[in-house]
Order: C-alpha cells, then sequence, then structure tokens
C-alpha cells in the first residue's frame, strides 16, 4: 500500500480515524482514567491537574501506535500488558506539553481547546505536574506484567527517546534556540526528528520489547516509527498554516508569529506535502514482511499525514 | 550505638565527614562526570546546564547512602552495579533543587555558593535540564548490570519514592500550599516525610534491591531510611536558623522570611533538636542485625544530624 500524491486533498474519508483506533482509544481512555490517583487523593490540586492534562482528550496516536505494533507479534494477555509503555508514552508526552505551554516556554493558553495547565492552575503546579506525570510514566512502565528484561529494555528505549542526545529535550531546547532565526534545513529536520519522531518511535518500538519482538524486528519497527513520527511533525507544522485555531484546538498561525522555522517556511507548502508522504510510504514499506497484521499500522501511517487536525 | 544528647553542639569532630564518606564521595563525582555527556555535546546549553548543576557538588549523600547499603549485602561487581542507582538518586535530587528554586516556586537565587540554575540559564533552559536529569535518572538506573528484576524493582521504589501519593512531589506541592498558612504538626511531618525523607528512604532501598537484599532486609533498610530521611530535614531546619548564609551556601533564615512551617517554628529549637536524635537513635537501631557491616550507616546517621551545613 502506497498513498498516492494528492490523496492529502481529494480524500475526506482518509482524513477519519480507522475503527480500530476509536476502540482502542476507548481502552485507553478507560485504563488512563483508573491508572492515574482517583480525584480528590491528597495532595489534591496535582492530581487534578495530572488529571486535567491526561484526560483532555488527545487522539492517543503514541499509546495505539504501541498497543497496535506489540499486535503484530503477540496477543491476548501480552497485549494487555503493552497497556503499561502506552500509558507510560502518554504520559511523557503529556507532560512535555504541560511544560512546553510554560510561559518560560512557549507561553500557551490553550491546548486541545482547554486553557492550559498552568493557566488553570498557576505555573507552580503546572511544572510539578509534569514532573510527575514523567516519573509516573516509569512507574507505570515498572509495572508491565511482562518478563523484567522486556521491562528494562522498554525504560532504556523510552527515557533515551525522551532525553538530551537525539530525543525529545533535545529538539525543545534546538526549537527554542532558533527562533526568530534562519536555520538550515539540516537543523529543522535534527528539531522534528528529536522533538518529536523519538518519542513516536519509543511508542512503536516498546510495544515491541513488550511483546518480545526479535531484534531485527524492533529495527524494522524502529525505523517504522522514526519515519512517521518525523512524517507527522511535518504534517503539523502545515497544518499550522492551513487550519484555524477551531479545528486544532490550539492557536492556529502560532509558528508563524513565533518565527519557528517550518517545513512549510523552508520548504513550501507543496513540497512539504510531498515530504510527509514520501516519509509515510517509505515507513509502510518496512512493514512489508508482516502481511495483513501490519494493516493497523498501515491505517495509522495515513492517517497521520492525512488529518485535518 | 546511641547518640548521646546534647552531642551536637558539643563534639566539634562529629560534624566533620567519615573518611570513607570522603573517598565515595569521590567516586560518586568521577563517575558523575562520565556518565553526562561530554561538556560540547548538542544541544550544549542543556548539557552545560546539566553539568553545571550535578556537579557543583553537595554532599552526595544520597549516592552515598545506596552504596553504603549495598556494601552491606554484596560486594564487587555488585557494589559497583549499586553506582547506577546511585547516580540516579543525586540526578533526581538535582533535578528537584533546579525546578524547587524557579520563580515559579521557592524562587531562589543561590545554591551551594551559586547561581541557581535559572539565574544563569535562563528559565527556560532550568525547566528542560530538570526534566532532562529525571529522564536520565532512569535510563541510568536500566544500565546498571544486574539481573533485571532487580532492575524493575528499583524503578518501581524510585519512582514512587518521586511521587505524588506520598513521595517528593507530594511533598512540595504539600509545601507550596501551606506557606503563609499555620499548619498542624501532622501536616508538617507529612511535608518532611514526603518532600525529603521519601527520597533518602529510595536510595538506602534501591541500594539493598540492587544488592539483592531478602524482602524482611529491604523492609528495615526502609524504616532505617525512612528515619534519618526525616532527621535530615529537621536538621535542615534546624541549620536554616542556627547558621549564616555563608555556611549554608543558600540564603540562610529562608523559611522564617518565607513564613514556611518548619521544626523549630512549630517545636522550638530545642525540642527539634532532640526530634532529629531521636529519629537517628531509632534509625540505628533498625541496623542491630547487620553488625560492623552497618558502621557506615551508623556514621552517616549521626553525621546527619550533627552537621553545621
Amino acid at each position: 500500500m502506497t498513498i498516492a500524491p494528492g490523496s492529502a486533498r481529494n480524500s475526506a474519508s482518509d482524513t477519519k480515524l480507522p475503527a480500530f483506533f476509536e476502540q482502542d482509544r476507548e481502552a485507553v481512555d478507560a485504563f488512563l482514567d483508573r491508572l492515574l490517583p482517583p480525584q480528590g487523593t491528597q495532595p489534591a490540586s496535582i492530581h487534578e491537574a495530572m488529571r486535567y492534562s491526561v484526560l483532555a482528550g488527545g487522539k492517543r496516536i503514541r499509546p495505539i501506535l504501541c498497543l497496535e505494533t506489540a499486535r503484530i507479534f503477540a496477543s491476548g494477555s501480552i497485549v494487555d500488558a503493552a497497556l503499561y509503555p502506552a500509558f507510560a508514552m502518554e504520559f511523557i508526552h503529556t507532560y512535555s506539553l504541560i511544560h512546553d505551554d510554560l510561559p518560560a516556554l512557549d507561553n500557551d493558553d490553550f491546548r486541545r481547546g482547554k486553557p492550559t495547565s498552568h493557566k488553570k492552575f498557576g505555573d507552580a503546579i503546572a511544572i510539578l505536574a509534569g514532573d510527575a506525570l514523567l516519573t509516573k510514566a516509569f512507574e507505570t512502565i515498572a509495572a508491565a506484567p511482562v518478563d523484567p528484561a522486556r521491562t528494562v529494555a522498554m525504560v532504556s528505549e523510552i527515557s533515551s527517546a525522551a532525553g538530551t542526545v537525539n530525543g525529545m529535550v533535545a529538539g525543545q531546547v534546538a526549537d527554542i534556540e532558533s527562533e526568530n532565526k534562519q536555520i538550515a534545513p539540516e537543523m529543522l529536520e535534527y528539531i522534528h526528528r528529536s522533538k518529536t519522531a523519538a518519542l513516536i518511535r519509543a511508542s512503536v518500538t516498546s510495544g515491541a520489547l513488550c511483546a518480545g519482538a526479535k531484534p531485527e524486528d524492533v529495527a524494522r519497527l524502529r525505523s517504522f516509527g522514526e519515519k512517521i513520527g518525523w512524517a507527522f511533525q511535518v504534517t503539523d507544522d502545515i497544518l499550522d498554516v492551513e487550519e484555524s485555531s477551531a479545528a486544532l484546538g490550539k492557536t492556529a498561525g502560532k509558528d508563524i508569529a513565533q518565527h519557528k522555522a517550518t517545513y512549510p517556511a523552508i520548504h513550501g507548502l507543496e513540497r512539504s506535502h510531498e515530504i510527509a508522504r514520501d516519509l509515510a510510504n517509505r515507513a509502510i514499506a518496512e512493514l512489508t514482511l508482516y502481511g495483513a497484521k501490519a494493516d493497523p499500522l498501515r491505517d495509522i501511517a495515513e492517517f497521520l499525514i492525512l488529518r485535518r487536525a
């Protein structure tokens, strides 16, 4: 399967979430709710803030990628066990949004159509809620009922992807330091791959590791995850130009207003669409060996570049 | 061994670091330097900020507790392996200081006699450096060359101690929310035990877990760690009143200025000394079974309440 050029704008149905996606999302939401300390647990403010941001919705792409990757290599209780790294990825993603939105960083007032954490709870609680979710992510991985060697491999993979050497924090730093500057296309690629692709890649690989995939399979899935993660961020850049704030649930046109380097700014819109499509096709090519079992991952890859929000 | 009442003020030699402590500290400092990405690793700013705070000195109490606890139950390569959780504890401690010092939280300008991270690098990099060190902590634990089951137990123990249910973040939240308020002695106890004692307790237990200690031994060491951690924070409160800023390397008298609840404020100085001494003695009582092997832990317990900085 490849995604034909131009389909991004022509095929309305492709921009909807696949059905399994909705089912996974409901399972993820229900489990997330149970996993977080209940409303009212002391200190109440921090748990309210954690629940507020985690349960604000979102596409749950990272946990769904983790679960659907695990399903290629395992079934039953092992796929259930993959819920643990799946949630961990959502906690890490949410922590990064909370901290990214802070006045000291992107200074954003809205996220998913609601006030950002610091607008609602104040800067101190927002900083601590982010810290708490990052901590909770590793507590959650450690609780996965699988062979401990797999758990250790997941902790290693995920912490590295969230870190400062080609990981998420590296990308955030490079992003901040590139504001209001002319940057080379290579630097923009570095930012997107580290800030966004690393965590999406780890969502995929942690699913494979949890399910006991062989090293050569993990390597193939790692390449798939890296490419769709990169395509995802290129698409985000495109949507910031093409869509309204209402559709996105956050401030549109913000990249331009903040003089952020983006794919459309450097490569133009048309070429940016091509780059995203090419990355998604190359990602899908990594899945050939897995036949129909990998169809959900193919659907997700397609959705990620065809979505309108 | 018990610590006699009054010795806190009478015995000057007891306030010096034990000799093994200095040796451990040098080993820890050298290893920390090698473990962090080298100066100049891109993005340079974040790695400079991480190195700045981690290598700023400090007593290294948490890693030393981890190592000395491991030595009760193991030797050779297993004690070397305990360097990994030991560093992880120092990374988590350092992240908490960086975030705690931020303008949105305690708004402190000096730490260990040097400008705080945000004063030197700005708020954005300070927030991200804290995030990065917390992430690095779990990457480091995962690298420990021990049975993966022990690693998973350490991740679980440490993440829980750093979290929001009776863990470090819970204590920070309760501390912030208690400023400028009259609080009950029970709330002050809750703050000290969660904000400080939980992480010191996990330093001890992670050393025991790394060394393969039996559950009943881990439980005894957990009780030891909890009590010395609590005593440590009571002593911190006392030092804030009794010592100068120069001696502490941070702003003295700050607790009073910020209307923070402290042991001296609630119980008076004399009674606070008694409480710290009593906790240390009860902690030391947990070590009876381990004979001379536990002498370093006894020395640390003694040092923690007799120190003057």
